[in-house]
This record gives C-alpha cells, sequence and structure tokens, in this order.
C-alpha cells in the first residue's frame, strides 16, 4: 500500500515537473510557430489591404491586425524553436533550414529576429496614428524582416 | 494602344478593389481561424504550466503569453468566419458546426464571443499583477469560454 502511494506521489511529481519545464512535444511547438506566422500572414495581409492606393483606410482594422502581430512576434517564439524541432510535423511538415539550430548562424538569426520585433512594434505605433501612407511604409519595412529569414532560414 | 492602356489600367483598379474589400480566400480564412486558436492554444498551455503547483512561476513569460491571447483574441476573429468559411480545408478541414452561421444562433455566438473576450483581457490584466494562483484562476475561467464555444459550434 505504501509503494502503490509513493508510486502515485513520484508520478504526480513527474507531472508537475513535466510541466514546470514545459515540455510541449515537439510537434506542437512546430504546429504553434506555423499558427504564429500564419496568423501574422494574415494580419499583415488586413493591413496590406487597407492601404492599397484605392483602398478605404479602416484605422481600427489596421490598429487590430498590427496590435496583433507585434503582440505574436513578442511572445517569445524563440521557444518554439526548441531542441528536437528542426524536422517533424507540425499542421504540416516544419520548413525550417537546419542553420536555425547551428550556433555559427546564431548571430545572423538573433540579428534578424531582433529587427522583426523592431518593425512589428513600429507597426503598431504607427498604425495608431492613423496615417495611411505611413502604415503602408512601415508594412514594407516590417515584410523585409521577414523576407530576410525566409531567404536565409526556409526552405521554398 | 488605347485599348491596351485601359485594359490594364481597369485590371489594376479591378485588383485595387479585391484589396480594398480585402477578399481572401476562403481556405486562407480557415487556415487563419485555425492559426489563431492553435497559437492561442500555446499559449493558454505556458500558462497552465507556469502555474501548476510545483511550477516555478516565470512572470514575464506568463505576461508574454497572456498578452498574446489578448490580442488574438481581440483581433476582430469574427473577420474569419466570413461567407464561404463554412466548410472547407486550411491547415485541416474544418471542424466549424453550420449553426456558426445561422442567423438563429448569432445571440449566443456573440454572447460566448464577448465572454471569450472578456476573459482573455482579464487573464492579461491579472498576469500583469503576477499572481500565480489568480492567474491560474483566471485561466480557467478562459478555459470555460472556449469550452462553451467548442461544445455548441465546433464537431468533436
Amino acid at each position: 500500500m505504501k509503494t502503490r502511494i509513493l508510486v502515485a506521489a513520484c508520478t504526480a511529481l513527474a507531472v508537475s515537473f513535466g510541466a514546470q519545464a514545459n515540455e510541449t512535444k515537439p510537434e506542437d511547438l512546430i504546429k504553434a510557430r506555423q499558427a504564429a506566422y500564419a496568423f501574422i500572414a494574415w494580419n499583415m495581409g488586413r493591413v496590406r489591404a487597407n492601404t492599397e492606393p484605392q483602398a478605404v483606410y479602416n484605422k481600427d482594422d489596421v490598429i487590430k491586425a498590427a496590435n496583433a502581430i507585434q503582440a505574436v512576434a513578442n511572445a517569445g517564439l524563440g521557444q518554439l524553436y526548441a531542441k528536437g524541432t528542426e524536422k517533424g510535423t507540425g499542421f504540416r511538415e516544419t520548413r525550417v533550414k537546419p542553420e536555425v539550430f547551428m550556433p555559427e548562424h546564431g548571430a545572423k538569426l538573433g540579428e534578424i529576429a531582433g529587427n522583426f520585433n523592431k518593425e512589428a512594434n513600429a507597426l503598431a505605433a504607427v498604425a495608431a496614428k492613423g496615417d495611411k501612407d505611413a502604415v503602408r511604409a512601415q508594412l514594407g519595412k516590417l515584410g523585409e524582416t521577414c523576407k530576410a529569414c525566409h531567404d536565409s532560414f526556409r526552405t521554398k
């Protein structure tokens, strides 16, 4: 009886420690990162549509989209590139390149990620002011940071 | 020559109007809504892991996750249920029930969506204070609003 209780207690503890370390399965992390970028892409599309030359600019819609982009970008996406997520299938097979996980590319990756966050924060700030042309220009800057990462760290 | 220019101009105009209406393809909207909820789910998992009894609570991590949940919840997700998205495949086949698109269920759906936003906003506010037990309790309230929608408006 004592042994059974001890086993149960240890199992509970192991579950707790597992939770503490947030040991999410690699495929769930890959799914979450695909979700993050897909949601950002939809919101960037909304901003782009609002800033087309012929479009009627909807300031509130752009603010919501920009705030979502900012929060997702700043959510701590680095956690989604944990060891074990180099290959695998979330919603679909990951397109991440092995270079993302190589220390010698860390500086470049960090710079791109930092630029991505910086331009996402700037987009939210510009969106709040409601100047269509400024938002369009800032969206372009954000898009460049997306492209920089795709060019180096994602397969086509 | 004049005709060719006119055709080109009309095409450009049509493209612009298409962008103005933000006529995203139904499958892209379905993908974006699957992305939104998958990203929320990952962030709720982070908050949950932080608030397990044995877990070391990381206030900053919880704030980032809660802010992301809040921004996604408030991004205007209703747009992702546009006409044409009743059936279809984004990342995978949608599990949305037809009831979502039936006017007679609008009031109930609106109430659930409103509660979801309210509890997501509250989670971000509670997370900012850093009280582990309060965050855990608020996460539970948010989870109830997720369940309410799944029970009525999503297939198993």
